[in-house]
């Protein structure tokens, strides 16, 4: 493989000096990008493109030539492992995903059993040697997969919900079940990122999108406690270099602490939290990634610039920051924002170094 | 007005000991209750039950004859405010509320007034007035608002939103007109409530349901200073008794201590929030509301006691907190369930306060 050119972002994963704040921006291969939108309606649908590794390749490469950002992130969904578990993945219009079979018995449940990634998930680990081909060392390449809570979520509800009441029916009701089918999900989701870092992934992070509509000491038992165990089989060394892992629990703020014992290497944060609290609440013990509000960036640029650097601010210089939003970026969201909110990271966070 | 027999709520919410723990439930008398349905179906329509001052005390009482409440909360709607506002709201079956007349110009903003209270929402007081002399003295009446902010967002957006895309737009492009919406709504919620008050509630509370999906540092600026300024100009004391106000942010755990120093005397809390930890985040400045998941109704009888109790645990016995949800009973919650909670809260609180 050719050398890393780029190595800020792993550097402030792992908390070492850099002399600015990297950035990357989650869903950053996305619909506010027009040729984005062109890549999509050539694969016809979403999940052809996710199971497409040269068209995924083109997509995740698309943001890096627009904006100087410091990662690429794989292009994929966290569904794609329910979806080789069997439970068939797809998705309409307006509505989001959906499965054709969602856990709904027991029977089913105790059937349950973790796809081999090589087999089942071969398309994604295509495009994440793919894409490594075609980064060529610009900048990392993060991997990432859904945590075992928030794969549960979709799995036992079939599809998005306001209040995921069928799988908390279960979590109060039946935990055996769902702590089984958590199970699964937790060798899944370590096999499945372990085999992303093999094929290239230099960092990887973990989806918890829903963990955060769990009560406090839910959160901690039903998905802290198996991102803890992923964390823990995770491989730590390829080519050389610590591969860092990043854990994301939207909603998750007043959780800072526990999270940051996890063993992950970083902690990515909402835009609810305050980043200086942030910040002494852990200590030195992690990196931090995020946390501008997506949605500051319908504003006029001058105003994306003020906002990004407050974020800094807050984050401060010391090693450990990431620059992020604290969602991903909306379908809406106007490009020359982005490209603002990338200049002022870079440019201000060297300012800040200096002064 | 006949004398309160039961002030346990009362007592609760200013820190001063009771026997028991005092309960109620966001949402108590709705859709999980036959009879409810009944008059719902009676009136016609959800706005034609609440716009009636008969029918919305019919289905106020109607959880009391169930359950051994310790409050009755006032039955209508967050929305009734901009609709008096000449906003034109409706319900739409499945989808929700939405407001014909949504604010997106400057100029529509800049003609918004407080409505009258005794005028526009004269129905409501009506409801007020009937719903304590139907109570009798039997337990309190809380009346209730929406926060300037929260209603901002249907104001604004004319919706529901998951990412509250148009508001939040104007907070960061044009705040200045998002400020002039809020000083209207900060003096339109203080008149409501204050003439709820006079019409005879004993307890106001003020449902923030859309503030946690704010930054930090806007929460702090376009919902919480407004709701400080409610707060102040509420009036104290009627009937020769302290009205105690209670503010409620959804998803604001993370700012208990700025809640807490509003001037309200207590706090709600969502099912997110570690109950011994808020105790001693904020010591005994305010009581404490909250805060069971609502969605652990869903599980068997015995399951809904243990969770229960755990929450009073994690309250303790010292003065100052008052048992609810964390957020609204869902419809399909069973009833049983309910009966199960409020006695459970009932005699585990008596009992933790023997031993």
């Amino acid at each position: 493989m050719t050398p890393l050119r780029n190595d800020t972002l792993l550097r402030a994963l792992l908390c070492e000096p850099t002399d600015y704040t990297p950035i990357w921006l989650m869903r950053q291969a996305g619909r506010y990008l027009p040729e984005y939108n062109a890549t999509r309606a050539r694969a016809g649908s979403f999940l052809a493109l996710a199971k497409s590794p040269a068209l995924a390749t083109e997509v995740t490469l698309q943001p890096l030539e627009r904006f100087a950002l410091d990662a690429a992130i794989l292009f994929s969904d966290i569904l794609t492992v329910p979806d080789a578990m069997g439970l068939g993945l797809s998705f309409t219009a307006g509505e989001g995903p959906r499965f054709e079979r969602p856990l709904r018995d027991e029977a089913a449940i105790r059937a349950l059993a973790a796809p081999d990634p090589g087999a089942e998930l071969r398309y994604v680990l295509d495009a994440v040697r793919e894409i490594r081909r075609a980064l060529d060392g610009r900048v990392p390449l993060i991997g990432f997969s859904g945590s075992p809570y928030t794969l549960a979520c979709y799995m036992v509800e079939g599809s998005g919900s306001a209040d995921w009441r069928t799988v908390k029916t279960m979590l109060y009701a039946r935990p055996d079940l769902l702590r089984r089918i958590l199970e699964v999900n937790t060798r899944a989701v370590t096999d499945y990122l372990n085999a992303q870092i093999e094929a290239g992934a230099q960092a990887v992070m973990i989806f918890d999108t829903w963990g955060g509509s769990l009560g406090h000491r839910a959160y901690e038992q039903f998905s802290l406690a198996y991102m803890r165990e992923v964390v823990a089989g995770l491989t730590k060394v390829n080519e050389g270099r610590r591969i860092p892992s990043i854990i994301f629990t939207k909603g998750g703020g007043q959780w800072l602490e526990a999270i940051a014992s996890s063993g992950c290497d970083a902690v990515g944060l909402d835009w609810t939290t305050d980043a200086g609290q942030a910040r002494r609440r852990v200590g030195d013990r992690v990196a931090l990634q995020g946390n501008l509000d997506p949605l500051a960036l319908f504003a006029p640029p001058d105003s994306v610039r003020e906002e990004a650097r407050r974020v800094l601010e807050g984050f401060g210089t010391a090693p450990g920051h990431v620059f992020n939003l604290g969602h991903g970026i909306a379908q809406q969201t106007p490009v020359e924002s982005v490209a603002a909110l990338v200049d002022e990271v870079l440019t201000y966070s060297k300012r800040m170094r200096q002064s």
